[in-house]
């Protein structure tokens, strides 16, 4: 940390008469945090003096000397050999500082036509990228983890459950394949959130541009950007690209909710559906006998952090006047954690997910208990050209029979049957029991195993194209 | 409302041995706010319908009847003569009842091979399609009064604001265009939030699709969705469409509140930039000079509706198991009030704006104050080769000597100009003064006239094209 | 809804050139929603009046007319005959408005010395109370329903839960009484908002208080406050109290929505705990065998109800400037209704608690499995001297022991017990089963029938003393 | 970090037949941010083995080298040379081993009657108390700060706002201590959830307590609890203490946000109604001439901070099973991130309010302008018999005749005020003007330096008693 009397040599002082408080200093510096953008941060001077040389205001010696500086500061925070000052208030001021200790005042030529509003928009919307891109990969693992299993289960059967009561019988293929529909879209949602924030931002400087003429396109075109932003103050008042990314964790972090909450469900010694390896569980320090799907709490309680950054976001910058404002750095701290929380969970769920066994005779034997072939049955008697309500009267009664005698649809006795309608004959019963309800199903989308195959082989070839699956990629 | 013994006549009521209780019926009933959904869900019976025939699960006179019946209840509804009864629980169940009194029996083969379930769904990605429709014309209006705005003050100087404090001048249509990139994002959000939605889920059924032949695709195509969902639980469970949709609104909110936050602002008495139509300002019931810029203050209050609605659904959504649960019903309501008070302030925002007028010389004159034209001599040094740090310290030096003096950077004599730097001679002079700032920005993106009236022309361009400007559309 | 005409006569036109816009009426109205605050509003005007004519503002002949003539609209309110208008903005203009219709000019005297600021402050609050009251009756009737399932159930057993895996068994009786503790805690904290809440606002006026001589203690003293607000620009720029309110309405519905979480496993096959009466759930529109818990769904889902209330208060009050902003009229509508939803879970979930039944006999053959009885044979061990994490370890093995076995602890032989440590005997097996576990637990707080006997007493004191059961009470 | 081999020998082991996957222990450790509990782990733990010797469940020997180990860890710990290891979990675990290395077998003992899941919870609640009293300090500083400098501008005039809009005259004194309320509800606020928090959850065990003769009384009587938690199930299940502190942090940082909302306006070019000192601002990397109000800033943005903790803790809880789940875990990291920065806010605020100057001339000029005594005026004319819709007509009629001239109020000639009203006669004038005005201000709690003395002095005693201001203590 620095003395006072550092400090009145701020790379902003011209002005001041007087030196940063301790405290102010304390309390307004972002290094401690915003150090872990120095990447992009040096990345992005780099595209930037290249562009200023290559319209004539530096030379090209004054941008030989800052890249090579740049590139040996790089290395030094890679090597962890790097002091960082919080006196220096932030990850730009750090760097510029180091530059000027290596090569001088031609370092103060850098942030020509530049301002921290625009480079930490720059530094953001590259770290976005970078992390966008690793999430959907991860997703795509997480995809495959759960394909695999489909596959594994495509013929065996599970209870499927509307409001916890167990409704009619699914796949477990069908099941697992719901959760990998919900993870393409939270993909997609990343994508469209990359997409929208794809822009270089770099050039609306303070929040007016410059008046020297530097050439955005060429930067956009070194960093990879789709393009440049339109408008300046827009350009750096917009946190948009943080808020959208945000909501899609959390969109994301949602579905994680529901998987980890079914799945802490199936391991209770009352459901009893699947078990999870002892490598992904622990213990209790006081009662001898547990084993705890913990690895699925924590990721179901991880949830509140993606919320948290949401909400964070969203109360910074309700009600913000144009353009930039301090408050904006607050955008970075949380956001770090929770985006790495959030990664780490799609990290721990593809080996869990790998290490979880279905019990299919337990499931089998738990789709005979809840009548969940009736809907199936009532549906015989619309193919024989009865109105559905009143289908679904009939069986409802013979649901009610069932239950009264403890026994299950497939148990009542013929005449019974036709007592509840006369289309009920010996040939309704083949429809009867989990295992053949499982094939009648002949809606598109549905857990019919024929159905259900032709998914899994479709998701093979998508998630093969995005590196999750090894084999050849199709897509070109 | 129904007695107890109706009630017993449930259409689900099959099983039951007792009647629901009356506090049941009331907790649990959403006629009261799903009616809303009518025309959706008549959309969506009558495409059954046709469905329904076209794979041969009722008869062609089936379908007439209830395509028949299903219009005249529409009729009833538009009309406002028609009875809900909210022991009739939801739109559904208010709709198939009134079918069954007018076409009785075959009313019963309209839930063939559907669910409450999927049915819903379907309503409510119907109903999400049109309001998407509606807003993006509704912030394409907006965008229109901005861009029409900006050609008018197209030249005019203002203070750009960092922090809250003068930092460059700026020029007012450029700051104007800054909110219609913002409204573009939203736009282009509810558009891809329309995409993701915009698929079918008619046919998932309670959860497990149906053991009827039915035609998905069907269905899809007379409804005009660009295909169908692919897992029935996933299609279930799934309120992705609506928690999107809350977000894109936030999003927008947000930049409402900012807007709303900026021109408050500018409408007191110690800015003074702009002056609001007596038609859209409200006065003081206890102090009688008052006139305030309620319009402003209510949108920015707003935004914590769309807040409200998309915490509302993360805390729903959270830990959900699958497929459909009830608490899925409170979706609604909040949804409803929401987008109504969201585009309310679209719709109030558009005629506001046109009602605005910037005060061009008072304006003018702030622009003076603030020695917002320091940056533009600091790059003017540059361009004689100085480097941007030592630039910006010697103009920060003058900002300190002016300052004391109390006069601008242009009533400093050339001679102490030159104290500060010996580039800074009397050639300096023609960058100060915000009139010949504006016209000295040379980036993309900023707010030199040239710039924004290119911006502004390719904005028409777009708006044309929208339908929210009028004139003859290029796109094709 | 009045002509544009008409409101060129607003009650505050007075500096006005030019009519209010017909939609800006339509945006910035709140009478479709603030006339449930009538009676507030009117209770609060009489004890305005009785201190004005008290102190001489206006004569006793005034006030008689102004008290009938309030007393009138309320009436006229209560019949639903009265008829409220939207370009009159408010229910404070709207009433004001009709007392002028009624006693003419000396309606105009009652505005003396107060603002629609501290006017809206006061109905808010003296709203607030009566809500407080209600819903902390509303919470003692469900915790007396409670108390009455704790007494039947006091010593019955049920497996306990950690991470959802059973854990050591308790009685029902705590189990339930867990309940009534989190809802004390909610009670204590509406009642903390309360007495926070309880200070007059009315004299703060617009912001500043008045110049005339008005005597706002005894108009505190009228309407029951504890005092006044000490400073009136605080007191007008104030919705503490509501953020507060929405707080405690949040933490209590968080509690609702674990009870319902619980019991919604508890109703499923699985399970199989409870039973709830047929009246208070529903059926299912497609498949005949279901039975739903949709209440306790719906009360699940209704959290996020009062969780959007508080995000909303808290993104409408970030960042507001003092005093007074139009942004606070946005705190009413969501709050009235989402109050409304609260109350009505507390309703209906009292009489669905007492159409529960437990499943005794299975909760006890529940307890059977999951070695819940380890816990207190490894304090067995403790108890003979053998430090609690060797018992820890010891008992442990025995788990894995009987596991493999496929049987419980109270299985395995004696010799294998003591095989794992010395001083398991046949002694030992005094503490196993669940029954036996039960009764040794001896710690305060413990499920032990003898201190649930207590509690229940105690809580059935207290609950007398509210009013919730009947008998005599016994606080003075 | 562990190898896989000894992670096996976890302290919970016993049952477990593989070792935990090295990602799992990456995943669910928390000692990485639990270990700032050490010092109220240790005290639980001290106070927990001295009741067990109490009770005879271990020596007077245990008991004593129990607490001589724990010493020697805290002082470790507080030396920075204790070795945290990620494989022992959390700080319960950490702390144990460390005993089990220093005292050997005897370490084993300490654990005995209690869990992770009540000492956690201990944990938690002795980390709130003590965070409470330092908040509720720092509180009582800034609000020290505020009164005296109330103190030195009671008499100052300054504009009061409504809609941001001049609205009446008030003192900066009064202005100032509008803040001090707001800050000691908050305080009440947090003193609240301390009485609520303050009973011991210890003895609760894993969730039902013990069957080991405890005496949880003596351990609440050591560690200063009000007494101990009533239900085993519910302590281990209930954060409610850090959903309500979060909340009580959210409630103030609002507050705050207001606070920085304010004094960042008054700092604008525009209203330029304060000065703060340099030493509590900073500058512009690219703008020479910027002096920016960054602590300010970053006060109103760190509110999201506490709104991210409210939002984190309510998904966390929404719908959780009883009692413990290992999402409970993610409470910490965020709540002592966000505890840190809530207090970093208050820290810094104290001394910038300190450097904070009110321009006095400045504002009593700005007092001329916007027609700020009309109200006083409209109550001249009630004091003098006129209605007061009347009178504010009256006065809204001459503010639109100065408005047209461009002149004050007082600038009117009288017989133009008569001619509004035959009252206005010469003697009206006398209540003209801003300083006037504030001397009319009649009722309690209005601006008036008369009561705005006493409530300064009223403070002072207050916070002399709080030990913020220097002075003899009055309260007993």
């Amino acid at each position: 940390m620095s003395s006072p009397k550092e400090s009145s040599k701020k790379l902003w002082g011209g002005r001041f008469s007087k030196a940063t408080d301790a405290r102010t200093e304390a309390f307004t510096e972002s290094i401690s945090y915003d150090w872990v953008l120095y990447r992009h941060d040096i990345a992005g001077s780099m595209a930037h003096a290249t562009m200023l040389a290559d319209v004539g205001l530096i030379t090209k010696q004054d941008k030989d000397r800052i890249l090579k500086g740049l590139g040996e500061i790089a290395d030094e925070i890679e090597k962890g050999v790097f002091k960082f000052r919080s006196d220096l208030e932030d990850i730009h001021m750090n760097i510029e500082k180091a530059l000027e200790e290596k090569i001088g005042e031609t370092a103060g030529k850098l942030h020509t036509a530049r301002s921290r509003n625009d480079q930490i928009a720059l530094d953001e919307r590259l770290w976005l990228r970078e992390e966008i891109d690793e999430i959907r990969q991860k997703i795509a693992l997480v995809q495959a983890a759960l394909v695999d299993m489909a596959d594994r289960y495509v013929d065996d059967v599970m209870p499927g459950y509307t409001h916890l009561q167990r409704a009619q019988p699914v796949t477990i293929g069908h099941y697992l394949l719901s959760f990998v529909e919900m993870f393409a879209r939270d993909s997609s949602r990343f994508a469209d959130c990359r997409k929208r924030a794809n822009l270089l931002p770099l050039g609306a400087c303070a929040l007016a541009g410059t008046s020297l003429p530097i050439d955005r396109a060429l930067v956009a075109k070194l960093l990879n950007f789709d393009g440049v932003t339109a408008n300046s103050m827009d350009t750096t008042a917009d946190r948009d690209y943080l808020l959208e990314f945000a909501f899609s964790m959390t969109a994301s972090a949602l579905h994680l909710s529901r998987l980890a909450e079914d799945f802490v469900l199936m391991t209770t010694t009352e459901f009893n559906f699947i078990n999870i390896d002892d490598a992904f569980c622990t213990g209790s320090s006081i009662m001898p006998q547990k084993k705890n799907p913990d690895v699925l709490e924590l990721i179901r309680g991880k949830t509140g952090r993606s919320v948290a950054l949401l909400s964070h976001l969203i109360t910074l910058t309700k009600g913000m006047p144009l353009a930039y404002n301090r408050d904006f750095q607050e955008d970075k701290e949380i956001l770090f954690s929770t985006t790495k929380q959030f990664k780490s969970c799609l990290s721990i769920l593809e080996p869990m997910l790998r290490a979880v066994t279905f019990k299919t005779e337990r499931l089998l034997e738990a789709c005979e208990w809840g009548y969940m072939d009736a809907t199936v049955l009532a549906e015989y008697l619309v193919r024989k050209g009865i109105p559905f309500r009143q289908a679904h009267h009939v069986v409802g009664s013979l649901v009610k029979l069932a239950e009264s005698r403890g026994c299950q649809l497939k148990d009542l006795r013929t005449d019974e049957l036709r007592a509840a309608h006369s289309f009920l004959t010996e040939e309704a019963r083949s429809v009867l029991g989990p295992e053949k309800a499982i094939l009648m199903y002949a809606s598109a989308g549905s857990p019919n195993p024929k159905f259900v195959r032709k998914e899994i082989e479709s998701w093979k070839v998508r998630l093969r194209d995005e590196g999750a699956i090894p084999g050849k990629k199709k897509r070109k």
